[in-house]
């Protein structure tokens, strides 16, 4: 008998290249012990969370015996919470930001889920340049939108204003970025910003509706080198940011994350409002309450960004020595590297596994011809990894 | 500029009977101060949670510094956590589950949005009696589907199986039901669920595709009198069992649930596999990691259903002297009496209000001509309430 539906059916078969990584990593972890892989396969921060956030949990032990002390709260969070998180983030966008400005939400997906929910007609369309992260596409077809990639500049995978003109129509309703990128670790210059949003504008204007643009910057605090990653809200009227605690805080377990509006905005509070009642009515009700406690306990500090600058350094090295062709990355904590021979699939599924090195292939994420590696892992692992990938790319 | 799409423009002008009330009680309270209004709007479970709970978040404390104490996890959550509460709700339901026959979820209203997304094709039907609570509506709308509703037996609120035998077509995907019932407090029986499973039963054979049956059961261990609630996951191969620790641990703004799948359901893995992706592709990724450790540590304790049953008790002593007519409720925490001159909404927002009382009329329920009081307040409010009550019937 038919359990689920033909579509899901499809898309399992499908699935996600991180997933189907994650999973061939258990199988040889449980086959050759966990020492004799080299996973760089997920992007999940071994860094431990700050000291502040074991602070906030025994905090919360000590009023958990109060009444409410788990209740329900406002669909957008506490106030207190989304007060203390506009005035951090004032301070990090250079703009001025209300409590009222910003919804929390179960992570930075929930948070997107919820805005694409409020702002998509049937049919709109949303794009993101290549490479890009997979989830996006799943999270505009859930509320009935059209996601659509557009090709990033050769080589560099820098922003393309071209590409972008050429592609909007009338039913376009947003344009996504990630900055420092996931998979490229490129962070977007301020140029590049203005460039992408003279388009943006234009259009808007043309099409009588503004085509938003959603910056999500979840690893904007692992810029390298003293590098600043420009804040979209101060630039563009329909610009909003989308991030989370996830990197910064090693919090994803824990799912809170938010979307802050640019004050540029006018009539904001309408769509504060559905951003809100969708928050409700997809099922998340509210972002979960020890996170947002956590969240405001540990709020300013941060995980030792210098520990995966030093990984990145390293990562760099090994390659460099076993011959691989990269950009640097100037943020976040991913290379995207050429793969040896060009296929993606091929390189990490046979030769970069048989040395038991787990990586994705970009086909993952829209970027063919790359793979990419995670380096959240110990240093150890990455002077490890160093025979196998020279191995590698000799067989 | 158009900043939200037209249909959550109307939603929100049509919003939430409950949270209109809710909001109408800020105000009040601000007005006349806390003391001066008895709020019987809100489910919200004001008994703290069980002490294994602060216990439970001061162990976590203990382990926060350690890497991945926060981090990503699979989807459908820790394998330690499906087993153990597989092992709790096998007790419960009287049959044996395996932790992979559980999925975790962002609370039951997650739980229920990853089923329904797994299962509803275009245009599905998922039926509910009437009254009924109201978020099933866009639980089901938000995966395509069609939400509709069937008559329970006048006066009693019982299942209707001729009614649901009458409705059913081709296209229809599943039953909720929800026992005890909010608001109603109805408790359904064996024998009334046998009823209204062989109406399902035989549908799902003529349509060559199973016709579920969700029972969703946060008031399970609310049940009063010493009374049982009967299990369906034993009676039926296509049912499934949603809940959540809102109500029996008291937190619900953490948003733990889950879905449990019979036994009895051949092939469930594909439907396990379903849920558990949709759970990632709808953005709630997994269920918040504190929230599963909570969950685990205060497992097989719960707030004290004596002090709900005193307060049920007193509840209907004063409604009883005021003069309304009303069936006591078996179990969960609402009374949903006659409005009195039979517009509920005119009651409830005029004459209740102006005695500075909250509720919800039925009308917010799909039941007209009834409102709901929310039993989940200090027995002081139930008893001052009284006079309020008495002055509104006679008004």
């Amino acid at each position: 008998m038919l359990l689920i539906t033909k579509q899901i059916q499809q898309a399992m078969e499908g699935g996600s290249w991180i997933r189907r990584m994650f999973d061939a990593g258990i199988q040889l972890k449980k086959e050759f012990g966990e020492d004799a892989v080299c996973d760089f396969s997920l992007g999940n921060p071994d860094l431990p969370p700050p000291p502040a956030v074991a602070d906030g949990l025994r905090a919360m032990a000590d009023h958990a015996g109060e009444p409410f002390s788990f209740g329900y709260m406002p669909n957008a969070g506490f106030d207190w919470a989304r007060n203390k998180l506009a005035d951090y983030l004032s301070k990090e966008q250079g703009v001025t930001l209300q409590g009222s400005d910003v919804v929390l939400g179960c992570g930075a997906a929930g948070a997107l889920n919820a805005f694409f929910h409020s702002v998509l007609e049937p049919g709109d369309q949303v794009f993101s340049f290549r490479p890009y992260f997979v989830e996006y596409n799943s999270y505009v077809a859930n509320h009935g939108g059209v996601f659509s990639t557009l090709p990033s500049k050769p080589e560099t995978f820098r922003l393309d204003p071209e590409a972008l003109a050429a592609a909007i129509t009338p039913k376009t309703r947003a344009l996504i970025i990630n900055s420092p990128n996931n998979p490229t670790g490129v962070i977007y210059t301020k140029e590049e910003l203005a460039a992408i949003i003279a388009v943006l504008d234009d259009a808007s204007k043309r099409n009588g509706r503004p085509i938003y643009l959603i910056a999500d910057e979840p690893y904007r605090f692992l810029a390298f080198d003293g590098a600043t990653v420009p804040s979209v809200l101060p630039m563009y009227d329909y610009s909003v940011v989308v991030s989370s605690f996830s990197k910064n805080l090693s919090l994803p377990g824990e799912r809170v994350g938010y979307i802050a509006l640019s004050p540029r905005m006018e009539g904001r509070e309408v769509l504060v409002a559905a951003i809100t009642m969708s928050t409700r009515t997809l099922g998340f009700v509210n972002p979960p309450v020890v996170g947002q406690h956590l969240m405001a306990a540990a709020l300013g500090t941060q995980v030792d960004a210098g520990i995966y600058e030093r990984r990145r350094d390293l990562m760099a090295d090994v390659l460099r020595r076993a011959g691989y062709e990269f950009q640097m990355p100037a943020g976040a904590f991913y290379f995207f590297p050429k793969a040896p021979g060009g296929d993606d699939i091929r390189f990490v599924s046979e030769k970069l596994q048989a040395q038991r090195i787990l990586a994705v292939p970009g086909t993952g994420f829209g970027g063919p011809g790359h793979f990419r590696l995670a380096f959240c892992v110990q240093e150890e692992v990455i002077a490890r990894s160093y025979e196998g990938f020279k191995r590698a790319l000799d067989s």
